[in-house]
């Protein structure tokens, strides 16, 4: 099989190493790059090139952002070429149209690289739903973020100074909001969503992150025996969905909450399998790599991914109530919550949405406030 | 694709009632049973009405014991009908033979249900060898044995008070010596070590269990912040491989360390993607059960299983070296350990086998002495 590679960045070069040192199966034919960064005779800065060529099947598009990425994923597909990509931003934003493509022109549109990085999550998903049906899932799907808290709860660092370091090490970006404000993870949610539910998922989720957990709500909820984390999660009941992104706590010997440094992991919950757990690395050239490799393996040998959208799968918040506790000047604190002895907040049975809501009218008045959902009841 | 059912009790109810209500591609078309149990018109309690059914394309052996579940299994291959098993003991008794059968008549061994129940492990490890070498594995793969460590952790019950609430809950035999001492866990090691490094892994491997773990031994080692866990493992460098079983010391917030109630944990690491760990209900009716119908979905689909069991992969004990922490009499303790407050000894930079060797020489002296792995360093 021979692939082109959109973009030769981490992840890029680590397909690249991966195919070219250990699946003499497939061939890197064609790698797009910018015009001053073509070096090797297999390089070109026009799509068309690849576009063009009969003899390239698949089309690894690791390039990142929303354009060109959307159009190129686009045109290969229209073109009759597999497209596999790590891009969550741009899967998340068009994944019905690109799906309808992909099928239209009867090639497959593979994403395990989009969430969860090296873990084989997009797959066990799909596997999982040849018998069972997927009530719920949840995860830590973003390492960034993972990666501060663990700092902050082992190193008992700042945020500020947890992120620096993140930022050292590669792991968070200059600009960290898509990571700490919870949008990557909202983007992995949509996709996982589809995936589980075979809904074409809201982009309209409530989402809230963690630029404003500080050491002291660490600490606080430390006392009480619980832990933080950033949750993407769904649940399905019937034709019926719900989604959220939002910081949980957790108890400290949960398995979430002992997930380290920046890795990841995602549950599912299937009808007669159970509780299922994947952990594994979410991000860096290799891993992430290897799931674009996996991807373009299945490929190969036939598999075709199916979403199988299905609009009449609505959106229903109501199906995800939960308690919170919100930290806030008192002058900014919603009212109809019940006080806690550390001047936090307790507010119980909203939907994730209203929690939402609630905090991002605390935040006018308290730009610092945090807001985390309480653990469910075992 | 029509199946027959080799047995019905907890494991086999499981496969018809998944294939019976949600997979129409299916058929159990019939059902061994011993003769008073025949009860239906797909029951009979003569295996030759399976082996000599053309229409027959698979048996699903869900027996137990080595036989005459090993016959029926050969016999079954031998007729060119693909085989599919929970049964970890007789697969770990004879999977290379299993194995040569198989391949000389062109059909597929499914063992996915012999270790970690409904989790996709075995499926796992072959994909993730589709582009790496897995160097090491290790999980919690007995869910009775992790049932009792977590109970004696949580309700500070004894070893024999968890035990005889493990018997009523049906999570341990009658006789547990199996899922106790470590035989259990020993087989789908053998079985894990075969898929993860393509050998014909040893049948002699070093195995000790839990049977003498005190509420007073769990107490020291949580004084220190660590959590003991049942754990089989295995390493491969190169063409030597090294497996054990053996309680093994944790640190109280590692993934492992939180596993809860009967639930395993598997962990594999490759050459690329890193660590991936897999979690999910060990045992149990309908979890097994699906594990069984996802091989059968499988083997429909064309897949079928390779393990490519290699001789010249050879067993060397000196790749699993650690320390060693041994509770025992005075007059039973080995010479040679650095003794330690609790009046425990600690022994390091031994090889599982030769740890296993002293252990056995001092329950000679002291039935009742422990002796657990220390964490490896991080």
């Amino acid at each position: 099989m021979n692939v082109a590679i959109l973009g030769l960045g981490t992840v890029g070069t680590g397909v690249r190493t991966i195919i070219e040192e250990r699946v003499p199966g497939i061939t890197v034919s064609r790698i797009l790059r910018l015009p001053a960064d073509v070096c090797e005779p297999c390089m070109t800065s026009n799509y068309d090139d690849i576009l063009g060529d009969p003899s390239i099947d698949a089309v690894v598009e690791v390039m990142g952002g929303l354009e060109p990425a959307r159009t190129f994923i686009l045109q290969a597909l229209a073109a009759g070429k597999h497209v596999v990509t790590a891009n969550k931003a741009v899967v998340a934003a068009n994944l019905g149209e690109m799906c309808r493509v992909a099928a239209e022109n009867g090639v497959g549109l593979f994403v395990e690289a989009t969430s969860g990085g090296g873990i084989p999550w997009i797959a066990s998903i799909a596997k999982v739903r040849r018998i069972d049906e997927i009530g719920s899932f949840s995860g830590i799907l973003n390492g960034t973020s993972n990666y501060l808290i663990d700092r902050m709860r082992k190193d008992g660092s700042t945020f500020d100074a947890a992120l620096a370091r993140a930022q050292e090490l590669g792991y968070a970006e200059h600009d960290p909001s898509a990571d700490i404000d919870g949008i990557d993870v909202a983007n992995k949610t949509i996709i996982s969503a589809a995936a589980a539910f075979g809904c074409d998922c809201t982009h309209d989720l409530p989402v809230s992150g963690i630029r404003n957990l500080t050491k002291d709500d660490m600490d606080a909820f430390a006392a009480e025996g619980l832990i933080v984390k950033l949750i993407g999660r769904g649940v399905c009941e019937g034709a019926r969905y719900a989604v959220a992104v939002e910081p949980q706590l957790l108890p400290a010997d949960s398995v979430e909450a002992c997930v380290p440094d920046n890795f990841n992991i995602a549950t599912l919950v299937g009808t007669t399998v159970g509780p299922l757990k994947f952990y594994g690395q979410g991000a860096g050239s290799l891993p992430t790599g290897n799931a674009i490799v996996q991807d373009l393996i299945d490929c190969e040998q036939g598999v075709r991914p199916s979403f199988d959208l299905d609009s009449s799968i609505t959106y229903d918040p109501s199906l995800l109530v939960g308690d919170y506790v919100m930290r806030a000047d008192a002058a900014a604190m919603p009212a109809g919550g019940s006080a806690r002895p550390d001047g936090t907040s307790l507010f119980t049975g909203l939907t994730a949405l209203a929690a939402r809501e609630m905090l991002r009218t605390t935040i006018e008045a308290d730009p610092a406030a945090f807001m985390a959902r309480m653990p469910d009841p075992q």
